[in-house]
């Protein structure tokens, strides 16, 4: 066996390894009892820690060094990452910030409903000071700014000076898009959609038939219901999960497939180079373009809801118009709640997290003052003020929970769906044609081509150059929602 | 930290990645899509692997040898048969048994619905073969004989020599006992049940509502459906699996009511011992006899049985009399199938594969022989031959799949509930009288206290004789069967 052999021997053990633990992560949402709670986080923590184990062991260390001849660069490159990743950070540390998480999360599921922020404060006060010491040695072993050695937890090959001209100028965009489409909709009124109820069962059994239709193999996935919708599992078996509601038929669908394009993603990644790290999905950006991609840029299309007014209609027994649609799908409002934003107002919350984060990384800003930094800067950025922390800086668990540099994923996925849906079209003419048949394979084998099988070869920025010829642009997203709310 | 406390560290850490392995398992034949079969296998092998490794490190036999001062003698004596058994196999052996079982499986799999002996025999020569080796290894390492160190995987504290006289007794018992039993069938002619459809939603809605009225926890359970209905998870996460035919409520019923059982003996065993070997369940004996306990002596009762009438009609909306029941439920009749078998003619399959299976390990009886000792000795049991092998020595998957040593468990185990039953019995005087109201309570309380408390502790003539007062002891298995049976 040479170094290399054994490396990739290794890796794949680990990536066996995590996959059981995906699993179980799955079960825990979909599956689980309550009384097994107690268990399964000991399950899962001594997955990690084995998990940890071997990525740490010197061995490891010695085969990077010694591994060469023909040998995959990338996939090298991006052990080496692993383990340095892996072993940079003092063990005392990582408990601590695990902790520190554990703790403020637990104060949050409280503070949040209470609306009581000082509740919170000092925990995650806590969380922030330990992921700032975080922050600090990943950057210093990777060569990074501090924030940036966290954005690239989630997100390879782009960083904060790439993403913050770009935010920048989607803010001014902003400033006269929204309240154009605002008076665009005044002057268009909504058409309802009929009353519920829409039976959870016929929802499902539409979630499932377009999901399949989307190109999902169901040999290879399950749908079930949780609390949360997540995409979870493993390429081989994704296990998708939604929630209904019967006055709402819409969110469920959305949602599954939104999940549908995580999952294909997934699906369809180099199987050559499954459990290597080069086999990965390419970080969370890139995974939300997938997303995205199916849910907003080719589900919400003209074409796409044309063909699907119809068919709901027929399913649900009741009228569905497409004019009725689009009021539902796709209609913009200033909110306060990120994850129930439209897609043009939906970059303002995410821009302003980019920003409080930063400077509370950078000790500028102090915990204690982020409720009113909150309220200022969404004020700022849409024009109203949360009337309470529930709907202010209490709203998401990410920082709570210590997913500090994660937001930016979400914005960067939307503007990289609507660059690769562009060059889609330019390289598919038909492609709105197939859509108006309710068929997206023609996306999906486009996609499979130059997203899905270049694994994590290529980070963010040098994916999208491959794929559409340039860097992130975020020109095709203003011009996606000029097209779809402005003309 | 002591010896002692590194150990049950060690131990805990295995039984928890055991936990994260059942878990999978339960998916697997639960949930799992058919594409996630090849990526399971995997995850499996991972979790099998890492969990010897940390049984067979150096460390342990350090530490075994050093424990001493205020330690749990009876777990530490586990430990180190644990270790023992572990460390005793090379390798190679290991690998090569378990390639050659899953060969044989997948052979087996064609050759059953074929009936073609021949088919499988190499394979399963070669299965023998090496099941030979292993228990010569294993027997020397734990002084014990190669077939009893082949039962001592499956249920410590009886051998062989413990069971054939046993077994001896029951075979004359049953020369007399089932011609008794026919023809007092005859003489009172079955009542037939009403014709189905009996709904699979009903029967699901059923078997949770007796299954948690027989004591198990649904906050720490699941009841789904599989193939093959099983009992696996963990003791805070049971999971229930049956099949539902919805021309026959008992299967799913009597199968569920069974898996219950084993589910209360894993709920209620010692939480203070979790994750450490004396915290396990004693053996598969044991653990028979507790799902026999409450399928065959509890809910089969005349007690039991007068009150799930009532409910069954209710429930279906069709008129089930107690006299139909017990026509269904408690019906003998010589048949093929050991799995089909009545509760009287059951050991007589397990006494010939007993025998047999000891013939074929001493290396007195060759493969190629196998499906003629099986017809003679079925034909000397139980007076009827198979028409095929199908029906014959290729219906049960385990020795296919190396499973050697196990079949006696099923009936120590049918022996022992009704022991358990009997002293149950003389404890409590209201027993049945509970049962007609439909309340086993009091009878898991006492198998919480007389048997699940103790974990591992006790091998399974001790723990008889602490519940009972005596070693197994068949006269109350026969007593039970005479009073269902022939009085």
């Amino acid at each position: 066996m040479t170094a290399y052999q054994r490396l990739t021997a290794t890796f794949s053990r680990i990536a066996t390894l995590n996959e059981a633990a995906a699993m179980l992560n799955w079960d825990a949402a979909a599956m689980m009892p309550p009384g097994g709670a107690a268990a399964r986080g000991e399950q899962m923590a001594v997955l990690a820690g084995l998990s940890h184990e071997l990525l740490t062991s010197p061995a490891i260390a010695d085969d990077l060094a010694a591994a060469d001849g023909d040998v995959d660069q990338a996939n090298l490159a991006l052990m080496a990452e692993a383990y340095r990743r892996a072993t940079a950070l003092p063990r005392d540390l990582v408990e601590a910030s695990s902790r520190a998480c554990s703790a403020c999360e637990t104060i949050w599921r409280v503070a949040r409903p209470a609306s009581d922020f000082p509740m919170v404060s000092a925990a995650l006060t806590e969380v922030f000071n330990l992921t700032r010491q975080i922050a600090g040695i990943l950057g210093e072993t990777l060569g990074l700014s501090p924030y940036d050695a966290l954005m690239s937890q989630y997100q390879r090959g782009i960083g904060a000076a790439d993403v913050a001209p770009i935010f920048t100028a989607y803010e001014t965009f902003l400033q006269t898009a929204l309240p154009a489409a605002e008076e665009r909709q005044r002057r268009n009124p909504t058409e309802p959609l009929p009353p519920g109820p829409y039976p959870a069962a016929i929802q499902e059994q539409l979630c499932r038939q377009l999901s399949a239709a989307a190109g999902l193999n169901f040999a290879s996935a399950r749908l079930d219901r949780s609390a949360h919708p997540f995409c979870g599992g493993t390429p081989t078996d994704i296990r998708i999960t939604t929630r209904y509601d019967e006055d709402d038929f819409a969110s469920a669908l959305m949602g599954v497939l939104h999940e549908t394009g995580h999952a294909l993603y997934e699906q369809n990644l180099p199987h050559a180079f499954a459990r290597q790290p080069v086999g990965e999905a390419a970080g969370m950006g890139t995974h939300e373009s997938q997303s995205l991609i199916v849910e907003m840029q080719a589900v919400r299309s003209d074409a796409y809801l044309s063909y699907l007014a119809p068919i709901l209609s027929e399913a649900f027994g009741k009228p569905i118009t497409l004019a009725a649609l689009k009021s539902r799908l796709r209609h913009v409002e200033r909110s306060f709640i990120r994850v129930e934003a439209d897609e043009m107002t939906y970059p303002a919350h995410v821009i302003l997290r980019f920003r409080l984060e930063q400077a509370l990384i950078a000790g500028e800003l102090a915990v204690a003052d982020l409720p009113e930094a909150w309220n200022t800067g969404f004020q700022s950025l849409l024009g109203i003020t949360p009337p309470d922390d529930r709907r202010g800086c209490l709203q998401d668990i990410h920082w709570y929970d210590g997913a500090i540099g994660y937001f930016p994923s979400y914005t960067l996925g939307a503007m990289a769906a609507a660059q690769l849906m562009a060059a889609a079209r330019k390289a598919i003419p038909t492609l709105d044609a197939s859509f108006a048949k309710g068929d997206l394979s023609p996306l999906t084998t486009w996609l499979t081509t130059n997203v899905h099988h270049h694994g994590a070869r290529l980070g963010f920025n040098d994916l999208l150059r491959q794929a559409t010829g340039e860097p992130l642009n975020p020109k095709a997203f203003e011009a996606h929602l000029t097209a779809r709310y402005l003309t």
